[in-house]
């Protein structure tokens, strides 16, 4: 294994010193090996990024230590029972008990949650007010590391708004925030929705809080990333409000596990340019 | 895992469909990676073969199948180890207990060796005639291999030249052949050199037989590849003789290999020019 400083450009050569990452789903996409193989290419790497179906998350990670495979991003539904089989858990992990990223250092496995840090930072970017209310819809993986960011950033007026009580009142009890099955009064300051509502399929033209709800916020974060321009950002657009799309959300994660794998910080540009590439429908 | 049949073709882009194959050694060199990868780029199949460092062949071959990895190169020290791991050994494999290729089929392991493959093909293709006297020098896996197809062909006038008088005598007892720690009379029909003798190095300059031996064969094998052009083979083409060197063994045993992987049948001019781009220096 090579440390980052040391790899070496060899954009058109696969060779003994390449560095692989790969990823681990059952149902793989090509979103993340075109973000990173686009980003190793642009930055003169010598590093291949490959994404694996598999079904045998101990096979798998026992794969990953004696092969010396560098980073491994980790999907569904290996995210949680990855966990035994990891060295060491990053705080983004062990708040959610969810991995979905794991740097392999000289055979110690190191795991963390990227989408933790992603809502984090752009939590923080954006100025989210801990101390107004927030109205988060939702109790799925990304809910529940939206819900840890906030209590780590020292929200407490928070509501977990869920189709059922119980997804939601354990959300909520783990923080102490409140746990509501119908829509309250408009009047929370950050609206996040961390549904399905509003992604390509059934729920496509279906708005996950109403206008007057996104009239009253100053800050909309939706986690559909297909389409990004989902019915509540275009109606946050509409109302002027500040929002955050789940294209930046999945763009800044993958951006820190390139991060993690590399060492390279990389640029805002760099990460658009990479995110754009990584949607596109690849040539064949 | 997709079918050989169904690969499509992605000269500049590793996707989720993407066939891996990889080789595991102690210490991986460049020329398998650039064997299989240029004639994947040739052939327009959406395939990468990546060489990997491994002293854990349990851990890698678990990787192997939770992967759904297609095709694996097995060289020192792991060609005898991994033999418990495979579901099945091919009689190439089982004839010399030793493994160099595994082919997975939708997670059914089958090893095989091409080394012995290669040569059995290329006595067949030169004609070495199995009644006329053979003499072979060297014990190691190659001499296993090649002692294994003289005795698939029938020979039985076999002297296996060693240094040591217990490794020469074990591997000539188990096929009823002869075994010498001095060089016998001129007179075999066909020579061949299963050491290092005229390789690289400290001994780059010894000449596997005498001249009057190589004068007095018809046919002269060197397992030697680098260089290929040994004092030996350069003996042979002075004295005008039949001669097979280390370079068209290996190339052959690795064209068996992408034929097992792939399905595809190489022309000997594709063979030929993936060996050239393999040995030459990678561009930096």
């Amino acid at each position: 294994m090579d440390a980052p400083g040391t790899m070496t450009r060899a954009p058109h050569a696969i060779d003994a010193e390449t560095v692989v990452c790969i990823s681990l789903s059952s149902r793989p996409t090509n979103i993340g090996t075109r973000f990173h193989n686009f980003l190793a290419a642009e930055l003169g790497l010598n590093l291949l990024y490959k994404a694996f179906r598999t079904t045998d998350i101990v096979g798998a990670i026992a794969g990953v230590r004696a092969l010396g495979i560098r980073g491994c991003s980790v999907s569904m539904p290996h995210k949680e029972s990855v966990i035994p089989l990891v060295d060491a858990l990053e705080p983004s992990a062990r708040a959610i008990g969810s991995v979905n990223t794991i740097v392999n250092d000289d055979g110690v496995l190191t795991a963390s949650n990227t989408d933790y840090l992603a809502i984090e930072t752009l939590m923080a970017e954006r100025n989210v007010d801990p101390a107004l209310p927030v109205l988060l819809r939702g109790t799925g993986g990304m809910a529940k590391a939206i819900a840890a960011v906030l209590h780590a950033r020292g929200a407490e007026a928070v509501t977990v708004l869920s189709r059922t009580e119980t997804a939601g009142a354990a959300l909520a009890a783990r923080y102490g925030f409140r746990a509501t099955t119908s829509l309250p009064s408009p009047g929370a300051a950050t609206l996040i929705n961390a549904t399905p509502i509003g992604m390509t399929g059934p729920d496509a033209s279906a708005l996950a809080f109403p206008a007057d709800h996104v009239a009253a916020a100053s800050t909309v974060i939706d986690v559909v990333a297909s389409p990004w321009r989902t019915p509540l950002i275009a109606a946050a657009e509409d109302a002027g409000v500040e929002r955050v799309s789940g294209d930046a959300v999945i763009a800044l994660q993958a951006a820190k596990q390139f991060t993690a794998y590399t060492g390279v910080e990389l640029t805002r540009d760099q990460v658009d340019r990479a995110a754009r590439y990584s949607q596109a429908t690849p040539p064949r």
